[in-house]
């Protein structure tokens, strides 16, 4: 009652953000570090404990803080572990939220980066209100955070949601990072969108203002660009990626009969050139019972706190 | 705490079997009536307050009833209706769990005949103990009961869990009886299995006891017979619909994180026939994270009386 605020951060592969928040979404301070440079653990955290303290005495002190919520890669919510993150400059399992409490004296608690933007769509943004809703984070990979009956799904072993890696294409799909084949995450990720690009490209002889660009350095904003423009190679690009999109949306949808399904992260910012397709190719694919009637929505956050703000929900739960 | 027993009925297109269940899971009394005979509702539901009522005096009267669990095709946990069944003889939305409550005066709790297997499996079967299992029906149909944190899961409508109708073929899948093509269920299913059995023998030139039967009346029992006699074609059968729910179980696993999967209907009794490459594929198409973690297991409930049992410990929970 007497702590009006939490502290959020997301962990990156190249960047920790870090800031105080308060009960109504409002991220009151900020600051980052860089994640990369730290090969030990422990002085990384020291360098966070520094550039935190700051904020927090700013604050009116460390008493003001319920507790710290951390968005990080391969985070367990149940163990508050680290797990064999592939991004990340620490191997095995790393207790990071036992680490941090002890470091700052209050509780912490760590889900994956998805897991906290459902949390954060639901503690202040598009899904306020809602009790079962699917949140589908399009960044440089595909992430999800599954919410049934208010509470995000962790499953038996806190790894539930990875929706990403569901399959797609059964024969002849794209390699993925995870080392399978045919994921969602090989079609819709920023490079998922590129790949298909240099495809769509190399089968099509159509005109285009992505041929001006070497292709191997074309990216999902360049397409985004184009079709900005009306480029029809980009256009069909998108077209592509919704359908993947829409079509994986409606055995989501089979799963758990969500009220929405919400989109967050970069491929989301092409708006109404990504959303048509996926609702269309949706709907095409729904069973009867749920036609017309599941909402397709962008997130609600401001992108540049987004991921700070979903961190920061878990520690009101703590 | 005084009352002892509860009744569980399950509904089908054809017969409407009901019975009376202790806390142990013990059916102490059980009859059934058709289903298909009564064009009417309520004259249905007067035929099963006859014939329970000799059952409900026998265990002691109404008073030692907490209440009555159905399971029924479309039927809706949080409404207690029947939406829109097409094997039952009432069309458009039956309000079923309140007629049975106000005929028998005691509450009335309605799902599913798949999630009632799933309710039925957590209370009395194989997934005593478990918070989070997936249990997978294949009979007539597929379909599936989804367990989450100890909760069937019914989403935003009370229509969750689908499974049966994910897509597992996208490009020139079978017409599914849903109107849609390339579900699970058509695959899957008895008469999916069926149909497999004409598309292999067709495409293949093998000596095969099934060569014996004409093709359009093959039935999966045939082909579990002949696989039992070593027939190459019929364990071919096997390994291909083996093939596409172990594909299909890696996808649901993504989703949920699942202490185990629980296999329950006629096509379990095949066994190793069919266990066999389901766990094989599952393996293969699971993410790292989950790799020998999963478990698929069948059904511990007696089968012929799974349904009452598992539409009964809905009442438990009135």
């Amino acid at each position: 009652m007497d702590k009006p605020y939490v502290i959020g951060m997301d962990m990156g592969g190249t960047n920790t953000v870090f800031g105080i928040v308060d009960t109504r979404g409002t991220v009151i301070a900020k600051s980052a570090i860089k994640t990369g440079a730290h090969t030990d653990v422990n002085l990384y955290i020291n360098d966070i404990h520094e550039e935190l303290s700051k904020l927090i005495d700013a604050a009116g002190g460390i008493d003001k803080i319920k507790g710290i919520g951390v968005g990080a890669p391969n985070g367990n919510y149940y163990t508050g572990n680290i797990e064999f993150a592939p991004n990340l400059p620490w191997k095995g399992i790393i207790p990071f939220a036992k680490l941090m409490a002890d470091k700052f004296g209050i509780p912490a608690a760590l889900t994956n980066d998805a897991n906290a933007a459902a949390v954060g769509e639901l503690t202040y943004g598009a899904a306020r209100g809602m009790k079962n809703f699917i949140m589908i984070t399009l960044g440089t990979g595909v992430g999800s955070g599954i919410v049934i009956d208010g509470k995000v799904v962790y499953g038996h072993d806190g790894f539930a949601g990875e929706l990403g890696h569901v399959n797609v294409i059964r024969n002849n799909g794209r390699l993925c990072g995870c080392g399978r084949t045919g994921c969602l995450e090989a079609y819709a990720s920023a490079t998922g969108v590129a790949r298909s690009a240099r495809e769509i490209l190399e089968t099509s002889s159509k005109e285009s203002l992505l041929r001006n660009i070497p292709s191997e350095d074309i990216t999902s904003k360049d397409v985004f660009d184009a079709a900005k423009e009306g480029d029809e190679i980009a256009i069909e690009i998108f077209n592509f990626t919704g359908k993947i999109l829409g079509e994986a949306f409606a055995d989501f949808i089979a799963f758990s009969a969500p009220e929405a399904i919400i989109l967050f992260g970069g491929l989301s910012k092409a708006g109404d050139l990504i959303m048509r397709p996926i609702v269309e190719n949706m709907e095409k694919n729904l069973l009867n019972i749920w036609k017309g009637k599941v909402k397709v929505l962008f997130s609600e956050l401001k992108e540049a706190d987004a991921a700070v703000l979903g961190a920061s929900a878990l520690a009101w739960e703590i």
